[in-house]
């Protein structure tokens, strides 16, 4: 790619940019796309005034200044912990890339004035890419020390910033707790794997057990029934309820009231078997319990400590909030857990050699020559100019967009099979998995293209890595730049635009008809939002001193993001659940990987370049980067897992002081967990 | 190596270990010797009788028939938990091997009848012992499936014979733990990283801190002092006034006399200086205490919850006994004790690493003719037959052997700098250095002759690992089954004949006429123990099915240590501190890593007799083996790590019960953790 070719793309997609942000502007006034563009406001009866005014129609920059000036506090108590410590990581990775810049800025003249390419200096945009990158530095020149240095000072910089927004999330996460309403969630721990007993039900075992050795800070608990023939039937019931009701509010002809009459028989079936469902269920007892107690501390303890002498019993761990919890797929069984633990990961890792299909085909379609070796009858319709260009320029993104939109779904899936029972538990483990899909189908599978067992091959020789990689990730510098550019811009502003809603809402209010009033507030989601951006975190720290030349188009992305990601969560995104910032590990440990990642590339690049002492001496920083990880994990991330015992006190104390001994829910407590099936209230 | 050169070796240490033993049982019997065979019954007074009858003079095997007729649970009461693991580990392994045995006489046969290596049948005692091996059989014969069956086989028996014992293991170490008397250790933590306060001692720190949090649980507290100076000072003034003992005991001439004025003056002024220690000491405080609860479960909850809002404060772990508790290293901080283990882990390698030297050395004394063209001058002495065959013959092995003496402390002292301050916790984890280093200097150092660059090489690609060792393991056969008849059966016999305690109390007796009164009952050190049956353990999974000829004299060498050991155990070894079995996972998990080395031994050797559909289908075998340890993991070896909350609260109220709320040990807490020294009562 040469250097007009790169500022073309980067002059489209800053129109197209432009563009959206300008349509953004005018069409979130529109009160028609409230339900767009405001879904949060609404809800809260926030909407905008739908009067006349020619202000209504001329673009502005209000938003982004709104967005701009909202301090931390308010964004806390608007989407809560972890909407600032999703914002953080744009701060972070701001940081990160400014600081980039300068050291970039140093490292571009170094690498531009090497002649390793051997090409004229006078033409400067035809130039190619590569003249901007480490690969025209000559051979053996010293001039690579200064790269060299740069690896061990951004690091030294990185560092610095992890740590000191480890600690200043974690101590938010613990202000955070002392200032939450009390929640039943935090005085239970979810029990598995309740032995039999003969002669008593599991309800009875439990009560036995936690009042025998909890007398004084057991309260009380809910066993988990097996629900999934029932909530078969209620959904059952619930879609043709929604039909009948869809039918009885259109007109009929004769043999329309037929079809109504037998709709409503079988409903009527329905709803006696749920309703016998519902009785039989108390006998379908599943050895899994929510136990609580009456203080945090009291459940802390039992989830903290070993509670049975065979460990595959009085299995405890953290209760999810109740609206969080996630049944298909509970398991209560020790040994089943941990059987389709490793299922899910085996389905993982089979999901992402799976996917290198499309991705071939893709690569395919970018080299329509060989298509048409493959396929002789399609030379005559590849060879107009219009259709190939649709078939190489769009489609081949289209196609992995459409299979990258199956991929959140598909691991949330593979992680509640996983046997996590809480939403937030499944999202925070599907978050590291999307993150080790982009990584693997973005990065390794562009950097070292080729097929799966040779890329298997080149991680199982480890003495070779650096150099494979040294000679395979600089040559994909210029790919990396132009994916930046439209991938990145694009989706930023495309997340503001929300064309697909917008055109449902246009397609449902003109030809449908329809004013909907259920409006249904959309989560953030951060889980499949994270990993694309720390994508981009990897892409500028691998090629940091590689091609210095993507840093600013990186951090244009970061600071758009941060605008845009700021006014979604004002006014679209609501939080549905709260991890409290548990998804800021994921961030650190990735940024660690990108880190050891580049000292690796490093590596095998100054061994290429003939300057083998600083390839040796390359070696400590990544020993001393996973050190540093390390001692963090130790220092910082236990908060992260659990709350220590002097919060816990504190807080059951502050609760007691304030609101005496029973908490006000403690009564209530019996429905709190209740599987919604069960309780079958919400039925018709 | 021919089949009658084996069977020489065999012969000479078979005479060999009949003559120690023959030796034993007659010189045991003698009560002079009594220090030495039966320190344990000495002490116990139950030393034998010293009447002189012929029957004294007479070899017998009474001994064996005490050692083999004692049983389980008096070898419990007599040796604690741990005494029981460790035989169990000679009764594990004899289950393991005669089972590998019958496999063996399989495959015995079918390895002799193959003809690979094209040699006759007739001369019986002069075949190479190749010709029993895995080597002789045809490349690509399907008799190979044999093997892999075996190894299939053989594995699975092992994984149900680990199972087992786990959970025998386990069970017995919670009845141990439900029957033992009640100690302080088990309701005490120790608490690093007490915070500073400003104004307030850490004493006070530690009193306000668990007042605070843990009202109706906290007992007391001890903080540790930091004592070196003082403890210097005591060995010093020890030192001094056992030699003036000595002198004082013996008659003087004129210089002499005034050599005991000088010490005794000297003497005075250290005693004195003690004392001004002892009287300093209260300002020295660490910020570091032992804190007591009132009970087992209290202490559990302490010890099991993160305690501080910083996780590098208030960090507890389990208290070691106290006489138990080692001092010289003890850190209080948390970045010191983090630095430590990994200056402890650096140092560990790097002794391996220079251990090489020796090694070499070794293996260039067994090469004599490589000596004499180093040092030509040496070529007249080296050309003596009876130098050349001490050199070649005696000379490595005592050089080994005299290096290897000091693996043990020395682990032991990295342990110990590594923040572990109980002898049990730092014995078990120099159990774990000395069972890498023995693995990685016998076995590897001598399968992968070569210099240690090439051997770290061989692991950095790790596609190449089957085959590089599928090459050279076998090419050992010989060496390790010389080195199991005489290294193992030597060292068998020589702990039971105790030969350097033996001549050190004749020359004490003899020469120095002294009849010491002071018996040291040794302990058993099974630290230093283990290790070197896990080796054996090792190389019979290893060579199951490359050499099977080992497998009879590995099941000697189990036989003869469950005898000898179990007779040691009852009259030599008394237990000084115990770990209630924790040394077991340690057998466990090195059992598991012998399975899977043995595995991918396995898939090198397929491939290279060229039938790599066997070779395919024995990767899932390390891959279930692993998955199966990880399930062991997760079901026993909590049990191991600490006890569960059923049973610690069991036996709180047990104690109540019988002993009222206040267990008698609770008034003189104060000074069950007091450092010996600070108290100055055992001064002279």
């Amino acid at each position: 790619m040469i250097l007009s070719a790169l500022l073309t793309t980067v002059g489209i997609n800053f129109a197209l940019c432009l563009l959206f942000f300008t349509l953004y502007s005018v069409l979130r006034k529109q009160s028609v796309n409230a339900h767009v563009y405001a879904p949060r406001l609404v809800a809260e009866g926030k909407s905008p005034r739908s009067d006349f005014n020619l202000e209504r129609f001329l673009p502005s920059a209000s938003w982004v200044r709104k967005a701009w000036e909202t301090s931390e506090d308010e964004l806390l108590a608007l989407s809560g912990l972890d909407g600032v410590v999703f914002m953080r990581i744009f701060i972070f990775s701001i940081k990160v890339f400014s600081f980039a810049m300068i050291i970039g800025f140093i490292l571009l003249p170094i690498n531009f004035l090497g002649n390793q390419l051997t090409m004229d200096y006078s033409d400067l945009p035809n130039k190619s890419l590569e003249s901007f990158s480490i690969s025209n530095v000559n051979d053996g020149s010293n001039r690579l020390w200064i790269h060299f240095s740069a690896a061990y000072i951004f690091t030294g910089f990185v560092c610095y910033l992890l740590y000191s927004e480890l600690k200043y999330i974690s101590s938010k996460r613990i202000t955070c707790f002392h200032s939450s309403e009390p929640k039943i969630h935090q005085f239970t721990v979810l029990v598995r794997g309740i032995p039999v007993s003969s002669g008593i039900s599991f309800s009875e075992s439990v009560d036995n057990f936690f009042t025998l050795y909890y007398p004084s800070t057991y309260l009380s608990h809910v066993i988990v029934r097996r629900t999934s023939k029932l909530q078969k039937l209620i959904s059952d019931a619930d879609d043709l309820s929604k039909r009948l009701l869809h039918m009885k509010s259109t007109k009929y002809t004769g043999r329309k009231v037929d079809h109504l009459d037998r709709y409503e028989k079988k409903l009527e079936t329905l709803v006696e078997n749920v309703r016998m469902e519902q009785s039989l269920i108390t006998g379908q007892e599943v050895p899994a319990a929510f136990v609580s107690f009456k203080s945090r501390f009291g459940a802390a303890i039992a989830l903290h400590i070993k509670q049975g002498i065979n460990p595959t019993e009085w299995n405890t761990e953290e209760a999810p909030e109740p609206q969080d919890v996630y049944w298909p797929f509970f398991s209560a069984s020790f040994t089943k857990i941990w059987i389709s633990k490793y299922v899910a990961i085996v389905a993982c890792i089979v999901f992402t050699v799976l996917f290198f299909g499309p991705v071939l085909l893709v690569q395919s379609l970018t080299h329509l020559d060989q298509l048409e070796t493959w396929f002789p009858f399609l030379k005559g319709i590849l060879s107009m100019t219009f259709v190939s260009q649709v078939i190489t320029g769009y489609l081949p993104s289209l196609i992995l967009q459409l299979f990258q939109h199956y991929v959140p779904p598909t691991m949330i899936l593979l992680s509640s099979i996983q046997g996590y029972i809480g939403h937030t538990h499944i999202e925070k483990s599907a978050c590291y998995k999307i993150l080790w899909f982009t990584i693997w189908t973005v990065f390794f599978a562009n950097v070292l293209s080729g097929s799966i067992l040779y890329q298997a091959n080149v991680f199982l020789e480890l003495k070779n890595i650096p150099s494979v990689l040294a000679i395979a990730v600089p040559g994909q510098a210029e790919f990396f730049i132009a994916y930046v550019v439209t991938t990145g811009w694009t989706s930023t502003s495309s997340e503001l635009f929300q064309m697909i809603n917008l055109i449902w809402n246009f397609f449902r209010r003109k030809i449908l008809g329809r004013e909907d009033d259920q409006l249904a507030v959309p989560s953030a989601n951060y889980y499949s939002k994270i990993p694309k951006i720390l994508l981009f975190g990897l892409l500028g720290i691998t090629y940091l001193f590689l091609a210095p030349l993507i840093l600013p188009f990186l951090l244009v992305y970061f600071c758009l993001g941060y605008i845009v990601f700021r006014n979604q969560l004002l006014t679209v995104y609501s939080p549905k659940h709260e991890t409290n910032g548990k998804f800021w590990p994921i961030v650190h440990n990735s940024t660690i990987c990108s880190l050891v990642l580049m000292h690796i590339i490093a590596i095998g690049i100054f061994g290429l370049k003939k300057i083998p002492l600083a390839s040796g001496l390359m070696i400590p920083l990544p020993v001393m980067t996973l050190l540093f990880n390390n001692y963090c994990q130790r220092r910082f991330i236990p908060l992260f897992k659990s709350y220590p015992a002097e919060c816990l006190i504190k807080k059951d104390r502050d609760d007691q002081s304030i609101m005496g001994a029973t908490l006000p829910f403690f009564r209530q407590l019996k429905f709190e967990f209740e599987d919604p099936c069960a309780l079958g209230d919400d039925l018709l």
